[in-house]
């Protein structure tokens, strides 16, 4: 677990804010069902700024490889793991590092995120799957809800990484990328930068 | 089309800020392969904040009739409707309106959110499926990328959407609810509130 802050200027106003290591934690995967859906959301966790996911559920070793294709050419140090215990997960992370749950019966991100970034501890997200468990909301720190309504885990983690990270996510610099996109007004330019950045 | 401007306290900064109307515009709907990620894409539209969607690619009736429940269940107007032309979708909108495409290869969000926010236009909200056609590109006003990293459109979309409304699609208030989340530490308490909020 490591802590340390530095000085933001996105939007142009100079933020101070403590920089954590965040994991997030998916539950109850289904392969024949959660395939992309879960592809998104290791994605989203990724550009958003986590350090890594765990998942629980069934085993999925082509989700696996596609993220491990996405790390490879897009750079960075992002990992997934498989799980077969999420309790023992949360567990383990709580000894250390803080739990977050999403679940939009928990309390309104606008009103629980400061507390969540000035508690300078490392976060594990728990995102759920078909079904969590009612002990995950026993056993979190915190259980946030990205707006009070039915929408979707990937946009739910994707706007809590966003918030927590004051925006910084979107700047974000993967070293060791193969590949790298040249912003565009208009059409698609990607370079090869895997001769060096 | 309206617009009006009304003043908001979120974040505990008065924000003056434009209010426009914003429809979504789903590209490409394979039933088969894409019937969770665009649920899911529709509901983060609607809890973020559009009035509605368009989506073209293959009728699905199921992904309707999903919508239409969220939507009297948990109240406000959002409609969904099939379209069997992107282009003329995108022609007719914009004669009124302006039109983003979120993708990618575009111009960082944080550049020109700001630009967007301020047109003073209401916007369709144009995201890719599985193959975007490169005249999208031409077309749209902006070409807007919520990082330049793979991810996914429900994530991009609920980011998008979120810094545009500057985090106000937290709080929205959704008349007509017959159900209700009571926001909660621990826990699920939702109401009943179908005879009257």
């Amino acid at each position: 677990m490591y802590c340390h802050y530095r000085t933001s200027f996105l939007r142009g106003n100079p933020i101070l804010s403590v920089i954590m290591v965040v994991r997030v934690l998916r539950l109850g995967h289904r392969p024949e069902r959660d395939k992309r859906v879960t592809t998104h959301l290791i994605l989203a966790a990724r550009a958003f700024g986590a350090s890594g996911a765990v998942y629980t559920g069934k085993r999925d070793e082509v989700l696996e490889e596609t993220i491990s294709d996405v790390v490879s050419e897009w750079g960075g140090s992002f990992d997934l793991r498989f799980s077969d215990s999420w309790r023992s997960e949360v567990r383990e992370w709580g000894a250390s590092g803080r739990v977050v749950h999403l679940t939009m019966y928990g309390l309104p991100l606008q009103d629980v995120v400061s507390e969540i970034r000035n508690c300078r501890s490392d976060l594990l997200v728990v995102v759920g799957g078909a079904k969590v468990p009612g002990e995950v909301y026993g056993l979190a720190d915190w259980n946030v809800a990205v707006t009070s309504q039915p929408h979707s885990e990937v946009s739910a983690l994707a706007v809590f990484l966003h918030e927590l990270w004051e925006g910084r996510g979107l700047e974000g610099v993967y070293e060791g990328a193969r590949l790298r996109v040249v912003p565009q007004a208009r059409g698609k330019r990607v370079e090869d930068v895997s001769g060096g950045v």
